[in-house]
């Protein structure tokens, strides 16, 4: 199989190009950029020398029907125009941007302050959360793959909302993430010196991806109400948690919480259930494709706390990418994904 | 004047001599421990070097009667009972532990799982948050001086609780901590390689700063029930940043919570009400005793977002300390305490 | 094939876990502990939950004879007394801590501080450097594995010694790790709030690395002047690297040192020379068996100066203890060690 | 007294403002910018804000007339070709960065890469170097002050050197840099993703800092040889160390050399001499004008090893220019400089 990657020296193209070196199945990857054409690989990203020495290619109609996948790791307000420039049939498009996943363009286009995509390429966009959507997935030709935030707090939260254990009222998720969510591209928020011993909380109340998770809630839920979610940049690479507080129907048990996890990811090799633990940390799935779930029922309150944490350039971006790869071509689902998490 | 610190190895011993080194009116400082007597100071803590060089002195009846002014940085578990032995009417004591803030003892052997101090002791100890208990606080010759976690909460949510602003019904709490609040004892839990690049929830519904904020809620706006309180261990040495999510009293507007802050906080020199922003940082009070605090309401929910920023060592412990003994003494509110925040 | 890892829990352990996962020829791992038999590894260490919930086992010679290959991921001190016990001639052991490693048993009971292995036993174990002695690793049945500083010192410099390029007087060798060299245990030289933020050098002119640099000079090219050597750790968990200071012999140009390196590494998959760079970074290594080395001949003092960087981890431990185990065994070489480097 | 920062929103002019707030004597300090003026100082930076809520100003001979004394902390480039134009004799220019520093202007364009200042102006600056230049720092009116790098270095091995108990030939310094030292202008060298969890050596015998010292060495000692150093970029904000080896002369002991420190620096309130240690770490010196030095002289190879630490903004930077107006001005030399170490 061959597959191409435009945006290859974004932080979404090099972690797929990292997993796609262990896949079983890709024979050939291709890098595509707009802007740095010619350059060695291995010049720009050292870390790839003798791995990937080869000149980034320049993006064109052509190169791309030659490949079975194309991933794209573009920054939003690329790919919803670049897609129907290189479209053809026969090649699957993944997208790890936000360009394709809001239904509504003109919510698209209020949140993310840029010219959507084309409603047509919007509605066959598949969004491709694993897990919840796979027999829609499975099908796809163009994906559109799930931001960092709305994967851990759908993940987490979803089933409980599914089977009418929580109350769609009333819903409060507070995520924190690493700087990778970021990108590569330097800024002041992202400068060493003043993002290190920083926590930060930004875009209070108005993160792009607010209507991505309301969009989902209904989508696999049958009903939403508007969410709290607010985000806060830690100094750390990677890793995202997400601590969402959620009021139970009456009489619910933390037992028959587990239980709804237990049902709905029986045969998700990807989620951990971790039962009764004080305590969960982004670094248990670093480097990896998991979500790790705990839940908290405090008896003084009767209210719930859902923690979940993700690797937000591997399930958050690049894994879960693969794992659509993988779901749409019949691969083994881990294939490419069998990383042991990266503790230390 | 004579001040003593007892347990001046800890961090907020460390950090009290720290501030206090620039009091105007401290002329001497003497250092108290129970297990290092006689260790030279700069002999544990190179950086003390030429500055104390004195031994650590044992704790006794006699020592601390000539002090003006005794600090306690103890775990928890220590001072309720030490204090007791060594006390005497004219001198001021200062507890920067839990020990003396739970009024009601029991409650206080359920969430720290230790030995309470003696309820007359406690009786006698006054809860020493600045800007709210000022009167009592003057006159008081034993202070509680509060967490860390609850300095932040508190002093951001409850002008709006007392002004009847917001409602007393499910406040949710979801705070964020700096490493250096678990103190200097190495666990695996502060553990350089398995900290850093890790975002961890703990003690889920569980941390014994939960009844302290309760309590204060009620001591201040004569009413409470029960809250929802999440920490977490984020990989900085310093700061906490505390998001409150709030509901509204119908009809209120932001300009009104606004002005809520400026009337409570008005010639307070150490709060500092940043509005309309989108962006608040722990750096940028870091190494001081500022608290910053903005909100947002949010008009897609009509739900609040309330963010304060402290350091955790100084608001949270030793500076507070020191804003209590100069309300105590007389000083100016602001001595030993002008530090310029060390944003980088 | 299966292999058996005693000291699974230290993160030497942990590293040879993570890697032996993805070696092909590993169908079951063992692990070994002297103090925590019985309990789940997952339980003391999240991320592998799902993947090793099997409990630890105890340390007997009958389990040890059931294995090909037994790794000991031991503090110094415990394997050069534990393998006389627990040995038999079919298993291979490949020991990752530093009691095998200097011939001279004097030499290492004053530089460890510790009892030395049995003078029989360290007559029998090959110094396991390789590209540097592989013919006899090939043979070996118990490998001493090299320690973390001298892999990174003695790759990149013995090229040149060996040819004569560089003078072998007056060698010095500054060198920088991350914190997961000092172990999992935790202490005050790595406790977070004290370790981030600050670079310290430690044991100057103490460190037991030296003799082991010293004594593989000596083997590798037939002679050796005692070198300078110092240690400095750096607020990050993984990465070594060392700057080393030689004297070229007169006439000898960069491009002639080069050629050495091209000679000596020419079918090394793991050794990257990269010249003519201003820049050498530990991240461009991370979670790999590779090496970068670079040199500088500094025109205007005729000194010359060599960067070598590795993952202290992985190079610097379980990789290099697994590509032992690949020469021994006789599979390809890159066998297990095919990550590509995590960058970010 | 009133002051004058040109430059004041890069990190020198920042810590500037945060030192001088303490100083006694300092009444007004006026901030200058060529680029934001009207800017309002803490809408930049959040952490001044009740403060320095004051605009930026524009440059101007007249304001700059007004001024006691004005500090530069303009990027290399821009000072020498700045001053000559707002030059006036009543006011004290000191300037934080290189421009002024080289006496040979020919050596400046070739190591800076840029413009060097009028060759007069060069004359007539003074190198700030406190502790050894006093006599014609009294006497300035232009001080050219030393650079981070050569702070630490000369510091450290300056008296060995006057008092002839080291030589002068094979001088090696490797050092360590926090980030800050790289400024505040965001660039893929200092992004956080990329700088965290690696330490990267850069500029490899190319840093312009490398004249400064030889040349310092000679104004100091009457003699100079080419050095080597190396510089190294480490994940921490603060901090300098220098690893500096030296040959000592036949029959020195270490005492001798230790006396050496004493004679030098018995009146130095900032020079910390630190015996027979085995650790030096950057934290026990951050935020404070300290400079602390050890030094290991090796029985096994009779070669020195010298460590000093420094904070780079501080006695690197903003501390040691504070320290230069004090001496001219005559205060007290401790004046705005009394801060004890944040060690955490």
């Amino acid at each position: 199989m061959k597959v191409g990657i435009i945006g290859a020296t974004g932080y979404g193209g090099l972690e797929l190009v990292r997993l796609l070196s262990s896949h079983p199945a890709v024979q050939e990857i291709q890098l595509f950029t707009s802007s740095e054409e010619g350059i060695s690989f291995s010049a720009k990203y050292p870390h790839l020398t003798t791995l990937y020495d080869q000149p980034l290619e320049a993006i064109t109609k052509e190169a791309i029907a030659q490949l079975d996948v194309v991933f794209l790791g573009t920054p939003s307000g690329i790919s919803g125009q670049l897609i129907p420039e290189i479209y053809n049939e026969q090649t699957v498009f993944i997208d790890l941007s936000g360009d394709l996943r809001l239904k509504n363009i003109e919510n698209y286009e209020n949140w993310y302050g840029k010219k959507a995509a084309p409603q047509g390429l919007v509605n066959r966009s598949v969004y491709g959360l694993c897990g919840w959507n796979d027999a829609a997935i499975k099908e796809a030709q163009v994906i559109a793959n799930p931001g960092c935030y709305p994967t851990a707090t759908l993940l987490s939260i979803l089933p409980l909302l599914q089977k009418g254990l929580v109350k769609h009222h009333n819903i409060i998720i507070d995520a924190k993430s690493g700087v990778s969510g970021s990108g590569n591209k330097p800024s002041q928020m992202t400068h060493f010196t003043e993002t290190t011993e920083a926590t930060t909380i930004y875009k209070i109340n108005q993160h792009q991806h607010i209507p991505e998770i309301e969009q989902a809630i209904e989508l696999f839920t049958g009903k939403v109400e508007p969410i709290t979610f607010s985000t806060h940049l830690v100094p750390m690479i990677r890793g995202i948690i997400t601590t969402s507080y959620l009021q139970v129907e009456s009489g619910v048990t933390e037992e028959q919480l587990y239980r709804a996890y237990e049902d709905v990811y029986a045969d998700d090799p990807f989620i951990r259930i971790v039962p009764s633990v004080q305590k969960l940390s982004t670094n248990q799935v670093r480097g990896t494709n998991y979500c790790d779930i705990t839940i908290n029922l405090d008896a003084r309150t009767n209210r719930l706390t859902v923690v979940a944490v993700i690797d937000n350039l591997v399930k958050g971006a690049a894994g879960q990418a693969i794992q659509n790869m993988n779901k749409i071509m019949g691969y083994e689902e881990q294939a490419g994904l069998k990383q042991v998490p990266l503790f230390i």
